[in-house]
């Protein structure tokens, strides 16, 4: 296995970045990535310094995969995201579109949460269970440069829940060598995000990466042990949704036998939508894999 | 326990509308309703007949509830939804925000999908879970007269899949009387009821009204056994979702002991979306109730 | 030509209400009516009573044409729109959507601004042209019952600019009798109503009202001597900009001698958007009728 | 003054994109720049070859600005906007968001159009002013790469009317040297460029460009002789209107000498808005000049 460790911290990596790691399709790669805050809360004492560069969502990346060009897709397998030091951190913030009813004298209110035994320790008397997904996970869009900015067909900043272990991202190829990038671990995270900070956690990823070589697809997927699911990112989020079941119904008449209206009809009455960040409108359609089985 | 059976189908209640049952606080309903059809769907081979009137989602009511005035609440139980007939309807059309990816050949596949022994007959091959609910239940706005046109304040045409059997809908009361109603219901629904025909069913439902005198909520909500929801409606849908984000930590603020912001941190991690049609944007924020029993 | 003098308040019309007037087609009538703030802002030292029912948007109606049935559209010819008591009033509040740029310190700022010669006078050093406008206009909806709540096909409460002297507003009929009512009057307005409070003016209208039997309408449409419009509403903007534009080609299809595709065309080339309140997404588009001459 | 030609076509510039030209603070270049079709449309009987890369909206540039580094600004005053080859192109396709009303037999309808005398030649009969404005007009985001994607606070693909002769583009400049580059001019323009294709114009665009050391702006802005409008873009539209205006606020607090919240006031009244291309909610806030000289 791989090993790609924490190296300088890059927001938006630069437009003459090389490769940090190259790998073949079928590899497996333990990927380091520091926390959204850059590293900077430890301790609930600690503020962040804007000053620094980046001080917000450093990714670990970019990695080659060897042979991959436009018109592929990747297909990422998480096999597990670990905490790096054992803690998370989070933090509320100006509450954006939610001020006018909340009003706007939020403090900040950075803490420091432990995690162990399966549990995230938020307070004195309130845990949350362990359930570590990726904020961040992409190839470079068709600029060449891996981005942190609103996620798009390239993946990226998706905060979709359902990017964890177990899991299988799907992701189109849009340069040669694909550079792949991740990073902005929770380690846990409500739909929504809604305060846009998560239980942010510098983490330790394993992945396997495939090449699936002429498979064209038009954004990201993934596949569950039990479901597969389609992402769209846009305001505003009904148009989403409509794009991602529209995704959806297209996959089904491709891959599963179905016809598309069926397929509309269908996830009708059993689709599921999961919201990732709300503010730039991502989500997730998704259905059963045993409904998929009988194309009817 | 009283009985409200099938009586003229109103799609808008005519503006001299009279209560058709009078109830007092505490009270159990048996209440009958037709499907979202009008009932004019009963066998794949009917077409409906748009010349009548209604000829889509007519509602059974409006029930005045003795005392309730302006500025009061109505604590709906749903203890049950049965199928009138053993038997719901769906059909796909026009799909709406999805043309400029499916295209508009869609289609109308009319048809009717028997229930029995606790599920839907979608097709020979694949069966769905009966998992009833109800798509309209409502107060009148201040207008007075009880509306299936979009969800609003006063509920109505939600299409939230969490009313259902064993859950709590709380109202606000804008009119003398309260005139509640409620129809729509549905087999089961997926989130967002993409094609905007749901698995529509001719209904049995058996209501328990409680009159929470003085208590006033700006919009409805919802008590599961295991959870609390606040329900909020309109586009954009991020914007809704941050609507029902709000209020649901002002709740959690004034029932539950939480400040405001600790509310806003903590469903940043674990709230919950449930989205309802999505057209029109209503969405239910919701969080567990083991969380809420720690305010720290 | 008939007198509509101002009545009892009415924000919401009572679910039995009468027409305050009986007109037939062709008639002209003055319809007096009071500003937004229900009068209660005379000098800079008031301040509303919002115990006093109803203390926003009181309009005035509603008025039964002779002989309208569902199905009907009227043209009302706005011939004139004057001050009441010669002056208008603003205030700024609660800045909605735009908290998180501007946070939530907002001075309420109430003010009265006089009228003459054609100025008002904002401040001691800044006039603004006297261009007045009718924030609201419609017939009742479906329920029967003239609403001020948001725009819909019905017109109501729409803040679009060219609802001004000089202009023709079609709107669709919907029940027996039509239930015209008018007021929320500008002294002038700035695209988007930003602040929702326009320089609202207690107001005296004179419209000419024809009643066009069988022609059916999907929304409000004005015509102006040098363009013609369409006006759609709701969120997202992007969605009632979409809409106002497919029925302005429809229309041109259906009066103008124009395919829908050439329509379609011409307006991605010289179509204007004149956006009403944003908050709830109205938009009229348009287009000059020097190009509505050319069908090509 | 300088000169850029035409040179290779770039959609997006690679990502070691090197300036084409070089030029210091208030020097005035002459750019060519390819119509938004590549060029590939010059008769009614042309069709795309999208096997080409680009196929679509090239740009020329980038050009570096000596001494430029993030956290400056440029003023790029447009002098003129000719036509290279004396004539346009345009063509309808797919309705997007208007399908619903539409249907999808949109006839792709490619045709040109001479330009000559001030007029365009849409068709024998019909003739549009000749009002040229830049689609696309911006500086290198932070990734470094000039893109044509969806328009940023760096600008692009705005598509705003205002972006026209006479008038002064302010832009941030986020990468040493700004990378500003141009193209995708417009015969003329109607608001929300429906179809998306607007009257594509091969162009020979003067323009002077100065620095402005240390001057940090949120996003673009537009300055004519007449008035001053800042520039959102992002669905849904009514959030980039709030946006905007608020931006507008800020910026008449920071250089006119108006209180935050009068501003606000005055914009609710005389405010204007011009909507940009319609899909991705761009749009521009303005305020006419003669009302900006009066802090009251």
């Amino acid at each position: 296995m791989k090993h790609l460790p924490l190296g300088p911290l890059c927001y938006e990596f630069s437009r003459h970045n090389e490769p940090r790691l190259r790998i073949e399709s079928g590899e497996t790669v333990l990927v380091e990535a520091e926390d959204a805050f850059s590293g900077q809360i430890r301790t609930n004492d600690d503020r962040r310094d804007k000053s620094l560069k980046p001080y917000g969502n450093p990714q670990t990346g970019p990695i080659w995969v060897g042979d991959a060009a436009p018109g592929d897709a990747l297909a990422v397998k998480i096999e597990s995201i670990e905490p790096s030091i054992g803690q998370c951190a989070t933090r509320t913030s100006d509450p954006k579109q939610l001020a006018q009813w909340l009003g706007t004298d939020c403090p900040h209110g950075t803490h420091v949460c432990p995690i162990h035994d399966g549990l995230i320790y938020w307070s004195d008397d309130l845990t949350i269970p362990y359930r570590p997904m990726l904020g961040c996970i992409g190839t470079a869009p068709d600029t060449g440069v891996p981005t942190t900015g609103p996620a798009g067909p390239h993946g990226g900043n998706m905060d979709i829940i359902e990017t964890a272990p177990g899991n299988t991202v799907f992701l189109p190829v849009y340069v040669e060598g694909a550079y792949l990038y991740l990073g902005d671990a929770h380690a846990a995270m409500g739909h929504g995000e809604l305060s846009a900070s998560g239980l942010e956690m510098a983490s330790k990823t394993t992945i396997t990466v495939e090449l699936l070589k002429g498979k064209t697809i038009p954004a990201p997927r993934i596949e569950a042990p039990n479901e597969i699911m389609t992402i769209a990112t846009g305001c505003p989020m009904e148009r989403s949704i409509a794009q991602a079941y529209a995704w959806l119904s297209l996959w089904m008449e491709a891959d599963y036998g179905w016809g598309r209206w069926r397929a509309y009809d269908i996830l009708t009455h059993v689709g599921q939508i999961s919201v990732g960040y709300y503010d730039i409108g991502t989500v997730a359609a998704k259905i059963d894999k045993e409904y998929l089985a009988k194309p009817s």
